[in-house]
């Protein structure tokens, strides 16, 4: 039998680096082609292995894929699609054997957050439970920075640094203008379960008077009447108020401040609007001029103003996910190992994947302030690390240059269609 | 008599260079020192002047003015008052003739949009009408792009250039996730009656099939069975569809598709929401899973993303300012001519402040396709200048190194207080 192709797919929500992790894989695959044949890229995540969809990385010129590592969003195309279990859905799983054994996939790398390592995790289990050798790799992405075992997660210093860049440069506008116009900013930023995002914004101010004055998590109930007592604090203490609210901010019952009422395919709430119930409570309780902004897909797209730290660590998990396959490790995800804060260092590692899956970390309570309102000195030391560095896209013309991969799909070998 | 100091106010909604205009102003009135004595700021635009409350910039290193060239917001504080007219509230101009007399203040630079430069026009009246001789020079700023004779306003640049990138980057996320995921994307951006800024979301696609697949513009007005046809069209050819819509984008009869239903201090409409408006709509009539971002001030503020052109162009109306009042020119403003559109050249020029205030430039209707929804040929040749060459910040630890003046208070000399 020939050398095992590879199999790579992106999954779940992508990132302005997800697609650096890519460039690591295909480009330290192809540095190893005496053990390793092609890298199949899954259209759409796994969902391209289920529909034998799959497209030729082989095809794309070494400047296309090292393009990658500038380009934001999904360059295959992501998707968010969960696997049953292999009671529930054993057809599932036995189509998966049947493409990689059509196409001669003995290696599948995954990149996504918890969910998509629970897929990578059950694909790893594809050699023990349905006889059919398979190495399954997850490689880490996620803005939520929500998976345990790393210390951070490709994706999350990118997003982390715009938003404490973008909070920066709004409080400077909000403040010129605070005598006669806007008294209060509410900025919502992304972050269902866990405060990681919300909590970057706070590296934008260093002391209390500067913002963001507020910051609300998702792990601190929401206490509306200590909230309002804060933001008019600040205006009479600075004439202005900056707040930062996660989208998954809360209240005490649990019900989200903003709910849309929508769920997306995990099952999870499609949450929006926390900004605008925020302001307009301030506007309503305080009389207070608002403004707000929702960052939404702005943030975790901006590739523009990503952290160099992040773009290095995403193309690192990448390599480090071939490297691991290629010592003959199965069920694993590449991790990052902080070394030390000051000055920062740090390396990769692994997890098995059994004690990733499905667990979310969240914010540790020492990471928010007493009051609930900020960040500590342990959480900032945290963070500081993960925005360090710029890594600018090349520009033409006024705008970044950012890939589009040719796609080309490999040939189909099999005759029947999956049905999804 | 002593020479002359100069007064300098920055007036209605700030941008991510009118302190490079403040820069330009301030340095170029240091290298005429034998001409010009200090120069002198108002807090909070005209306020600063009227209750004689203003900063000695004098007091700033050179260091710290240079820095005013990479930092957004307004670094006096800004304000949005408009000067009534001599006849109404003669009690105002009085006043400033007062308070100018008091300094000295023989020149007065006043950096806004079309109202300021109302306000601005009124000052340069006074040495006619009362008989105060005082130059009054406009340094033109906005990011609605709708002041007239000029072909560009400072700070324009600099948010076309932030909306299109982030157009194109969100563009890249929702097409990677449109198979599973959200299939219409809306971001919001200001304009209250001007589409430039909508229109400049149009420079992130070169070609139909790539985003913004809609631009809703506030020169025309909302059609939505043509709206909503061309997302479904979009989303069956491509599988999904970007959306940017101005913040003025309007029904047939008028009304802002969002109304919020208060207004500023010059009795604008303050609007926000059309965004949730839009993307509600096409849930509910197409069923499509939509996103919407609000840039709000992110977009104004966002200096790390400037464009070059325009920090340019912010300093040089700020420098040519102080050596059109050294000229002994009155009750004009500082414009950008336009010589050549590639390659790019343009001057400075000047055109008479009467001419100027309280005249919007609309988009010409040859700028808009001609079923409204996109931008023509002739708009991109028009605009791809504006948001060319990127124009950096420094950074220290991950984040832009802003500047904050000292702002040390000139002393008062009067006995009376002017109640606003």
């Amino acid at each position: 039998m020939s050398k095992p192709n590879a199999f790579y797919a992106q999954s779940g929500g992508v990132t302005a680096v997800i697609n650096a992790s890519a460039c690591g894989v295909i480009e330290t695959a192809r540095r190893h082609r005496g053990l390793i044949g092609r890298v199949y890229a899954g259209r759409n995540g796994i969902i391209g292995a289920l529909t034998e969809d799959m497209i030729d990385t082989n095809r794309e010129s070494a400047r296309a894929i090292a393009a990658l590592r500038h380009t934001p969003g999904g360059a295959f195309g992501s998707a968010r699609y969960k696997l049953k279990g292999l009671e529930e859905n054993r057809a599932e799983y036995e189509r998966l054997v049947e493409v990689f054994r059509a196409h001669n996939i003995g290696y599948f790398f995954y990149n996504g957050g918890g969910d998509s390592a629970d897929t990578c995790y059950k694909v790893s289990q594809l050699s023990k439970k349905m006889g059919f050798p398979v190495q399954a790799i997850h490689v880490p992405k996620t803005v939520d920075n929500d998976l345990p075992i790393t210390d951070t997660c490709p994706g999350f210093g990118s997003v982390a640094k715009y938003v404490a860049v973008s909070t920066r440069e709004a409080a400077l506008d909000v403040e010129s203008m605070a005598k006669t116009s806007t008294k209060v900013f509410v900025l919502e930023v992304m972050g269902r379960h866990a405060g990681w995002i919300a909590a970057a914004a706070g590296l934008a101010g260093q002391s209390r008077r500067e913002a963001p004055h507020v910051i609300l998590f998702p792990e601190v109930p929401f206490n509306e009447q200590a909230f309002l007592a804060r933001v008019k604090q600040s205006v009479e203490d600075y004439e202005y108020c900056v707040v930062v609210v996660s989208e998954g901010a809360a209240h005490p019952d649990g019900r989200f401040l903003a709910d849309a009422g929508t769920t997306d395919a995990f099952g999870h709430k499609q949450l929006g609007g926390a900004a605008q119930v925020i302001a307009q409570m301030v506007k309503d309780k305080l009389g207070f001029k608002y403004h707000y902004a929702i960052a939404d897909y702005l943030q975790r797209s901006a590739r523009h103003i990503a952290s160099a730290t992040d773009v290095e660590q995403a193309y690192a998990v990448g390599r480090a996910a071939v490297e691991m396959a290629l010592a003959g490790e199965n069920s694993v995800m590449a991790t990052i190992v902080r070394k030390s804060d000051k000055p920062y260092r740090w390396a990769i590692g692994s997890a098995p994947l059994g004690r990733v899956a499905n667990r979310e970390k969240m914010m540790p309570r020492k990471f928010i302030s007493k009051d609930g309102f900020g960040i500590t000195a342990s959480c900032r030391r945290y963070l500081e690390p993960l925005i360090r560095g710029e890594d600018y896209p090349p520009y033409r013309n006024g705008l970044p240059v950012y890939v589009t991969l040719k796609n080309v799909p490999v040939a189909k070998k099999l005759a029947q269609q999956f049905v999804l």
